[in-house]
């Protein structure tokens, strides 16, 4: 038995429960294959904060997704039991006791997969140590910013801005299985990026973006993260801020979200340990436009996830 | 046993399910003395919709609401079961199929006395159908509008400007028991409150309401519905728009919102066999502070249906 | 024949021609005996302009205005004929020939009334050159600011912020009847007032206005202004820009959209040559409650000035 | 003798009368070539409501519309009679009565071939119903969405998603002859589209247009729909969101507003009987730039229904 | 010689540097009687954040803010010397250590006293802690919260809601000297109040400040606070937030703008060892009401530490 | 010695001055190679107003700006003393001293080249006047319309519609070194262009960008262009308003910010005397993203500016 969204034909959308995708709310992960988890912090901001807010309006323009992808048309909720988990327990106040929480409530979730709606994007390190803690995986990160910086702030080494060299660093992620998709903007230095390239990781700016085109990009993810377990992380910033102003950090000149959608459809086959949409930023977000792509792309990821046997 | 709002100082107040005041969802009436519902149906509007988004704003904001209230310093849940008890089915395209769903729905709770979040004010007419069917009951109506005119556009009756009319002729309010406070702004025709003055309701304009004071507000709404039982409705459209913005029929020059409280507060002891906020309209409501109004109103309302006793 | 708006009860208040009151749109001002006029002109504004679009935001909101007015019972339309004349003729980027060209357009109205929707507050100085031709009028100002300074930038003597100065030096009002109510804020200087006060205008702080009371305040205006001609303009950051933060200069403090509609009704009897209301700056009005004020008070004069016989 | 906009080089466009392309305003159709009409009727939205303000917004921006066309070099006043018609009666409480009401007046245009500004996407039904008495028209819908779905909230079988199910039905519409391009997002059925594909639509999802180009959607469009008489309906959400946000049922991906512009100016020449753009939703457009997209579209359209002699 | 803002006479409003009240920047307290400082941080914070964005938005507001008083004809920069001295240094990520560096840099402006725009409302503890350094001072809170809860999310002793008690324990505020105005707003318990009132804080709820009137209210805290040392803490949430809406913690049923500022000009002539306004967050404030309530207030308190001699 | 921006790892981005790029303020040119400045002019504006708003805006979001460009790996502050000069002087009431103020401002600034924020595009005007003293220059200017009108409203010459043609005829620039790129929109009359084409202005449509691709568009600015002294003005309106909403005349069909950035970093290597960006509206912007646009696209050229030596 799976589980199905409330139908939208007999309860208005704007009506109801509100969770990811109108699906049934649950607590124990043994009832489902797919957990899907609000992750509502911010902490490790630098700049404007309000992530906290990203998984109450992303769950609210969630309702617009319905079951069935167009082009597949096939439905997650055909194989996969997915359902709504809700907010991981975390501490607003306190940087490193939220980090020690959420670790161990995404350790908690045995052999469920979590596909998470942050929160900045320090949240993707405490993830990685739940899921990581057999050997380090393949990150995909659809980003602008390659959040690589060592600290900020006198010292501050946990933060949105230095998450993925700490995953590095403590062997979460194998940088030669991971690849930074969309990255641009101005930098602090002109080896800014040294870290990242030392360590193997492959960085596709934008501009490599539109030179491989979206097809060329898609085998070169797929040649760098190969079929070990991967985790999928898809910072909205990556998108030009056209379409997703109510983010953090804008950068503008990114990729439009068709072309963010056929680079995930592109993936499918992988072996996605987990996922996750973060850097929704509502208050920044007049028109709501960013919290419906980040709930649609949840969407494009959670179909990935229930398709490991690949196109 | 009674239930309690989720903790904010253990889960912040963005984090976690969104249900009116942080309370448990149910859905057996049996459970609880007083049922707190969503009407998401704005179908019976005649200007601008939205209200159809009012309950899941409401609900968004109520999460600033703590248990106990600072003057009584008491808390309805110390003795009373309330809980979420969700949405009311309706029907967004049919007016008549939607007065029925919502009859039979309120029918259908029993002795639990409901609490509800509007939705545009013709809500009130399917409520008081279930309500009042052992005899009409009193009516305590806040509100900018006398909500009597007969139809509009062609002979629709069943419209949020009509629906006092309705339950008048219906019997399913005692117009002897009747008060609008409030009331104001341009009319129709110069006799535009006829019916409600023939059939023996008692309005309190604006102006009266200043003259006579919030004091003298309480006592005439006390004298005029006394101890039988009676419905309470509060259109936010009675307070000023300085306040409450987003709602369909803005008028000008109300009261404010401390003064709505002191009139609701004034009320202690009546004996209310149910009551609603109505006319929250979200897409004009910039700011939020409607639905904070909305919310805080239905907390105070809530209190006072905790305290049958009186004051 | 008199002329009355498109009933809402038939089309609704969001379809149909866009005009003040939803009523018909005339050229000829020998058909009317009360002229509605847009001013889209803010070329005297010293700070945020914004005002040209203040006609249109204003026509769009009377269209919640209903005929008969709730105090009264009456209607202007019953004993007048009161048109939208349309917008008046200017040149956004000459000041000097905006004023020529206005002037020449409320001369042509004959004896046709003007009721005006501006604009910055420069537009009731050209207003006042066409209506005060045999003489000076008495002048009532619902203002936050005197706008009695000589001149800005260089000597710029026409502007929003000196209309009042050039006025008195015109001879078009006659400072021993004029009456400015509301005055509050920071000033330039600490004679700040010396021209009004030396002129012998009657200020009316916002301290003023409370210690009065409003019946204080109206018995006050009626004892300066007389029984003679008299120009009423109404801008609307006198009142506390929490309900009217939409207009260029806001100075917190002000008075209620209650309290000002109470001063503008006790003034009926009065003998109104003309009225405006004015600074309505859309641009800076997210909720659309400015717009909504200004097209109430508009109404509130417009009932003035049908009835020049008196309470 | 055609009639021309207002000078926006004499009267600024933020003044004088708000029509669509600040054209003259006529009632009767014999005057005209081509009506321009506003459908302020939101009754068939199953989701977020507001396109009743759709009319309004985009007689508004269409200020912004001069004359002649950068590409052609020419201006549909040049050889047509274009006017603006007003709004289309309609009653907002009731379906059945407005699509009889919306049918008989456009019935009553005679010869003058329509274009309208909608109101929720259900407005095309009841104007095929008039357009198309002598037989069945093409169909080139661009739109997100196919619309043929069978019915919503328990047998609701006329609504925005319904509608191209019903004119086929009725035999308003040739679905051989009709397209639809742009068609994503998500769907409640594995078999969404099969009433579509089944009686003949041709159905251009996002990729097609995007493996077609817009040189190949066009042939396409051609192809089907050849020379005889056509109707076109443009759906705003067919474009992408960061475009059109102010919509009821926005779906991320959609193609730019400049595609649109190609592939609307690819179909001159063409046999168009009529032609609307629908789903404009201000309450949810803070920045009004859908409105401004909605009222160019219309320009673009007006272009190809003055040109039917060809390219 | 003291300073003065920039003549708006001759630079627009909208042009120049953006400072507080248009006066210069310096950096050597040495050079001035007052200083004005943004602190933007809101690390303490439990609920909605944004008040980091706090002290850019009022500065930014504070250009509408003229010399002189209207009431009492003075300006502070006749006497006294006042400018702006930048942004207090604090770490965005670190509590503890932006309490050390607040405490630090103010410890630092010797003789000058300080006026501060926060921020979130803990950094007063850190301030006091350097302005209290010679034995505790008088506290006068305008605010809707008492601020003395004893911690947050599992033991966070150092936030916006706790900082009061904070404050007692550590001596620096003495309780009998402490007033606070506006308290209102559900609690957490039937005692929520209870630290307060043991440790001999006087609580003005709102129902106190209504019944005392402004001038009893002055006339209390007068009596509390006497003649010693003094600070003064404007949390704008004591307001109603149909006013301030932008923050954090919005409470409705507040005091107006006007009422706010009679009770601060009652204080002429107290003590005062310097002051802040907080809680102002830009990001829910869409009309910039709340920044600009905030700089006005900032001024009325400028014109208080400016007058020690008093009335 | 070079000035570079205030480390937002020490100070947060929303702290500390704000100045363009968070560079220092200085006020004597001979300190500086480059000048960044604010023209806070909206006085030719002829439809609406509110880029006199533009300086202090994209200061703001100019936070968001790092030293060193991702590219080409290099910083302009490198190589280039670059430091913000602060708003330029003007009079907002009077066109004449405007155009005279500003010309004797750019004067002063001898050697020094001058990159300056907007206000509207008649402000390249008097920039002209200054910087080619010594001979007309060329021109590449980033626009949807081509601003070669001959007047406005009854002979108004000087206006942000018409001051192309005035720099021509007054021989500032070259009309065969000028270069316009996204021309598009109706025009007034079928002829629209003749003045620009018959003057040698070459016109690069939006149609033709998209046919000549990026690459083509550099090779045809540099070609007509050349290496002889000229000058850039990027109005903001020439990308779509998806991107730049908040502008006073908005084309929609324009190009990506993406391809902007080409386009610009395209130039490398070309000799510019100076440069602008203009036409950010604030008032019409309500997330933001138009300042950080403009803002962005000021870096990009200051990269070119000091790259005189190509790529």
């Amino acid at each position: 038995m799976t589980y199905w969204p409330a139908s939208s034909s007999t309860t208005p959308r704007y009506a109801g429960p509100v969770s990811f995708f109108r699906l049934p709310s649950l607590t124990d992960p043994g009832e489902a294959d797919i957990a899907l988890l609000g992750l509502p912090y911010d902490g490790g901001t630098t700049n404007r904060a309000g992530t906290r807010h990203g998984p109450r309006a992303m769950r609210e323009m969630s309702m617009f997704i319905r079951p069935f992808h167009h082009v597949t048309r096939t439905s997650p909720y055909t194989t996969h039991r997915v359902a709504d988990f809700g907010d991981v327990p975390m501490n607003p106040l306190d940087i490193d006791e939220s980090l020690s929480l959420i670790t161990a409530h995404y350790a908690g979730l045995g052999r469920t997969r979590p596909l998470t709606a942050g929160g900045d994007h320090l949240i993707t390190l405490p993830i990685l140590r739940a899921l990581a803690k057999d050997g380090p995986v393949g990150l995909i990160q659809f980003d602008a910013h390659s959040d690589t910086n060592d600290s900020y702030f006198g010292g501050q080494r946990y933060t949105h801005g230095t998450w993925v060299r700490r995953a590095i660093e403590e062997g979460l992620v194998d940088p030669r299985r991971t690849v930074q998709i969309g990255i641009r903007g101005t930098r602090y230095a002109p080896d800014g990026n040294d870290f990242a390239e030392n360590a193997g990781v492959t960085t596709l700016y934008i501009e490599d973006v539109y030179r491989l085109g979206m097809v060329g990009v898609i085998a070169e993810i797929r040649r760098i993260v190969g079929l070990g377990p991967a985790y999928l992380t898809f910072d909205v910033d990556g998108i030009d801020p056209a379409y997703t102003p109510g983010t953090g950090t804008p950068e503008v000149g990114g990729y439009t979200v068709f072309e963010a959608q056929q680079m995930v459809r592109g993936l499918m086959g992988l072996n996605l340990v987990g996922a996750d949409v973060v850097e929704v930023s509502p208050p920044f977000d007049p028109s709501g436009n960013t919290a419906l792509v980040g709930a649609t792309m949840m969407f494009e990821i959670l179909c990935l996830m229930a398709r490991p046997e690949g196109p």
